[in-house]
């Protein structure tokens, strides 16, 4: 009877298993993963594409002692299972269980905490460098998909590591697409790699020698002494002088679905004093066949039916996203200077039919939103109109392009944030709650934020014909009022919707319909509240507050309190006598968890902020003599 | 008699040039830079470098209808020169004066802004692909420098151009050195390209092709219209692979000094419906012995001596650099676990004697932020202690790393940022002004502000030993008290220096003299004002306000107000009844000047700050119905 695979003592029982036992291991972690991660969703095709690369990697080297980082880390799962967290996938990306991503905190086999994309080689090349100071002994080998390699991170971290030549490995899990399809002139290149008749050779050849060895493991590597000649100088035309240009040995390409190649490889490459890169060729979805059909659909999904593959949760309303893809493609038939880029999130985006639609006013850039922002400038500096859009934490990587290139020159670039505020499952590197706080740093940048489906709408056509840099940011998840007509007078800005004596709260975007929670629980207490509506985050709009004032004024928002929305309505109103209570998240990295679950631990619910609310007001009014308790008007 | 170079009308004169007036012209540039930058100051080695190379782009382009994208931007002098703006150079990079940098405001010649590295091909890029929508028809060309190919952007952009193939032209103006010699794996490789055999005989192939024709221009594109066969796959033996395998057609090398061969590859390139890069051989400092042998020394350098090459104005106070390289060197042989990591700037943030003692623990990886913020993180990772050395304006580049790798994990990196706040004569691009707001909203990061070295030195003892992030950001400039000596029990915080009544000042850094002024001044006016010494802003320690409370607190940073130390403090103080006063740089960008000029400008003198503080106490205090005027308790 075959052990479950939470009874493995891994990765200790992978080092006996031989090759038979291997095989049959990665076909009992693919039935756990679909069963597992069908019921809380998760980044499953990825995964299933790494399946045996992950045995193979922990067959040959020693983890923690060897150090593997994965590149964005959605595909660390196999390596969770073999490194003995099978159990954790019962509570998988939901709060208090495990991370969907490498986290230190969780096992000291996950060596670097990942989430976006392309800093493995940087982060293992620096373990690397260490290891050479200190004159230790161990290997380092980075896990880099295709797709993360048009991330000029990836570049600029070969183009050190080529130079300082310290010992490590990348293995390039190249299964031909990101996230999206993937674009550019390096996928093209491996792609020529990829369908070359050197793969197959390549295959026939590893296969002949490895069917004379019993078993895998350091033996095939004797049997290869001459792997790295064979592969790379005889069959194949060179296919890595890319690399080899960069000063990395590449190995390759390789089967990453056969563990005897990829181990014969591995065991190669732990044998050179040199950095190698070893291409290996996977599928993204590997034998779930609804995931190798649409590998798309299976990257990041909620939970999903194993034999249909079709979602269980299904929703009346659209997603943001949608709303915004579709209003988008509208917009765009209707002016021809709108121009879509994104870096490799086209469909999460929402921009799937556009990009069918108008592909020559779309541009997908690669994994690279620091030259997807630049290009956007250039764009608007030719009069084009781009909407750049991209998820609110991914555009961190962004910031000086933003500054220095768009507003600098007060370029009119719209940029459609996508996943701002808590994400939810994919957890702390994945927020998009610092946005505010750097957006209303930049000069010359306007920021808007919708509470719903129709204020997005009325945004995007509001901000397709102002000057300058207009950023719009809006949640991950449903959006209400899609249906709604929209009105031909909207301007963003700060609109009083009730007056209210000495106290008052200012609701931003998605947070608007918990102002007016805490306002009627605050009336419920005797208070008399008022509520404002906030669209515009920057310039951010104080004449409501300026026609009637108030001692305190509650904000509430989906970002980070430093330096977001409640700092900067305090900044301008420094010359009042009030004071702002701001309610978001802490100077803390949150970790996953569903925004309910987040917003309670965090004092975010209407309960938790008007309960410190009431608190707080008690103890300002005592400072001054005052008594409260009694319904009385607090100012 | 040869016209003076102010009295052409460029770019129109040059097209009626022969080739003897252009070398003439040539020559006379090299005499007018040498001659008005030792007046000035400025960037003179990357200009001498470009002299030919600039003339053959305006011979052969008619700009501002064609498009030139200068890289970085330092090194477009002949640009403005040949565009009508000889006259500036009297005033070069002074306050109200013309800038280093090619801005749109000054001319419409200059068509995209630029100051930080490797941005031209992406911006170049945008408006080739706009021309390309709209079905226009014009040249883009962007000129990049080989150090700036070090950074990930290049790459980003490439693969995407590689990709889209949209017409246009990148020269790579390759000297073999950013402003510290280059690194990296794609400069080796540029190395070999220009030390091969292939340059010399593409030279004499160019020279017996054109010294059969007459003059310079379209005619010499026509006589090489086997251009591109020839030099690129006959006579060499394919040195541009790297560039073609990312789908980019490759030309080279040229002779980047001799302007028909230039003209000729240009007028090639000018032909073809593609991307082309066109490699061109220049040495910084071309024509001036001093800058040819020194080209880092010559590379920024302020006024100097053209016979000898020496600085002007010598000064007997070190740089904070320097204190920061030398004391950085000490450290690291009293400490094996210090790595020192730096973006290509060596030498300028002090550490060339470092890189030359401790080689081993010393890492220039190129014009690279990202890659070395991250690097660092895997250093940390395995117990060494990185210090990171970048300007506080180019560490935007990493702002994602620095959040997501370095704090996210907490790991014991150290930011040393050097030319924080305003910077003088580089301007808007160049000012570190943003730090402070930044780095205050990234969890687990510390930040330190010294106000001299000997803070600077202390601080960098205590972050030595720290765990997680520490960030010191010191200024530009010359540091006093470098000579005396350390305390041992140095800790960063706020300290209370002198009690008062009602009001105090609160200094940051470099503001805390200006802080003591503004005391000063608001003391002979009646006001009895405390004043308090700030060194560590995150975490910002409040216990001297809650010793001593205050109804007025002002600030003083060199920092945009927004998010910055004001607003933190604010934040921090917002359940006090005070009011924080904040001065600091406002929500724009700021242009070059000196630190007094622009600080007379923006309101940052004491004699300023002292009456727009009286200006607010006074209509504050009639709110409440109070006068003042006369000597009595503002509270």
């Amino acid at each position: 009877m075959i052990k479950k695979l939470t009874e493995y003592d891994f990765p200790a029982d992978l080092k006996i298993m031989d090759e038979k036992e291997l095989e049959l291991l990665a076909i009992q972690i693919r039935e756990f993963l679909i069963d597992k991660v069908s019921k809380t969703g998760g980044h499953i095709a990825s995964n299933l594409g790494v399946v045996e690369l992950t045995i193979a990697l922990h067959k040959v080297f020693d983890s923690p002692k060897d150090k593997i980082v994965w590149d964005v880390g959605h595909q660390a799962y196999v390596h969770k299972i073999l490194t003995g967290r099978a159990e954790g996938f019962d509570h998988l990306r939901q709060f208090g269980g495990m991370s969907g991503f490498p986290k230190a905190k969780e096992s000291e086999h996950d060596v670097f905490d990942t989430g976006h994309s392309t800093t493995s080689i940087s982060a293992a090349m620096g373990m690397a460098a260490a290891r050479d100071i200190k004159g230790e002994n161990f290997d380092v080998i980075a896990v880099i998909g295709d797709g993360s390699l048009t991330g000029g991170m990836a570049y600029e971290a070969m183009d050190n590591l080529g130079f300082k030549k310290n010992k490590m490995i990348i293995i390039l899990n190249d299964n031909g697409m990101s996230i999206s399809k993937n674009v550019g002139g390096i996928s093209r290149y491996l792609g020529s790699i990829r369908t070359s008749h050197g793969y197959l050779n390549a295959k026939k050849f590893l296969k002949g020698k490895m069917d004379n060895e019993k078993g895998v493991g350091h033996s095939i590597a004797q049997g290869l002494a001459s792997f790295k000649n064979d592969i790379k100088y005889t069959i194949m035309d060179n296919p890595g002088v890319f690399f080899e240009n960069l000063g990395i040995t590449y190995f390759g390409p390789v089967d990453g679905h056969d563990i005897k190649q990829v181990v014969a490889a591995l065991e190669k490459a732990k044998t050179l004093n040199e950095p190698v890169v070893i291409h290996c060729l996977t599928k993204k979805g590997k034998g779930y066949t609804n995931a190798e059909k649409m590998p798309r659909k299976f990257h990041g999904i909620g939970p999903f039916d194993p034999e249909t593959g079709d979602p269980i949760k299904k929703s009346d309303k659209p997603s943001f996203s949608r709303v915004m893809g579709e209003h988008l493609l509208e917009m765009a038939k209707k002016d021809e200077k709108i121009v879509a880029i994104t870096a490799a999130m086209g469909e999460a985006t929402g921009l799937k039919d556009y990009s069918i639609e108008i592909p020559e006013r779309y541009f997908d850039v690669g994994i690279a939103e620091e030259h997807g922002v630049t290009f956007a400038a250039g764009l608007a500096k030719e009069g084009l109109k781009p909407m750049v859009c991209i998820y609110s934490s991914f555009l961190q990587r962004a910031y000086d392009q933003l500054l220095e290139d768009v507003c600098l020159q007060n370029l009119h670039v719209v940029f459609l944030l996508d996943r701002a505020g808590v994400v939810g499952a994919d957890g702390e590197t994945h927020h998009g709650i610092f946005d505010l706080s750097y957006l209303n740093t930049m000069p010359n940048m306007k920021v808007l934020v919708p509470k719903d489906a129709k204020e997005l709408k009325e945004m995007m056509d509001w901000a397709k014909d102002q000057d300058g840099p207009v950023a719009i940011r809006y949640p991950r998840g449903e959006a209400d009022n899609s249906d709604e007509e929209l009105s031909d007078d909207f301007e963003p800005g700060s609109r009083r919707v009730f007056e209210g004596e000495g106290i008052e709260v200012w609701g931003l975007g998605k947070m608007y319909p918990m102002a007016e929670k805490v306002r009627d629980l605050l009336n419920s207490k005797g208070f008399d509240c008022g509520l404002v509506d906030v669209t515009c985050e920057k310039p951010l709009d104080i004449t409501p507050y300026k026609d009637i004032n108030a001692r305190y004024v509650i904000t509430i928002e989906d970002n980070v309190i430093s330096g977001g929305f409640g700092d900067h309505l305090a900044n301008r109103l420094n010359d009042e006598h009030c004071h702002v209570i701001r309610f978001g998240w802490p100077d803390e990295f949150i970790e996953h968890g569903s925004y309910d679950e987040l917003a309670d631990k965090y004092g975010l619910t209407p309960e938790k902020i008007t309960s410190k609310v009431l608190r707080f007001i008690k103890s300002d009014l005592e400072k001054d003599g005052i008594k409260i308790g009694k319904k009385e008007d607090p100012q």
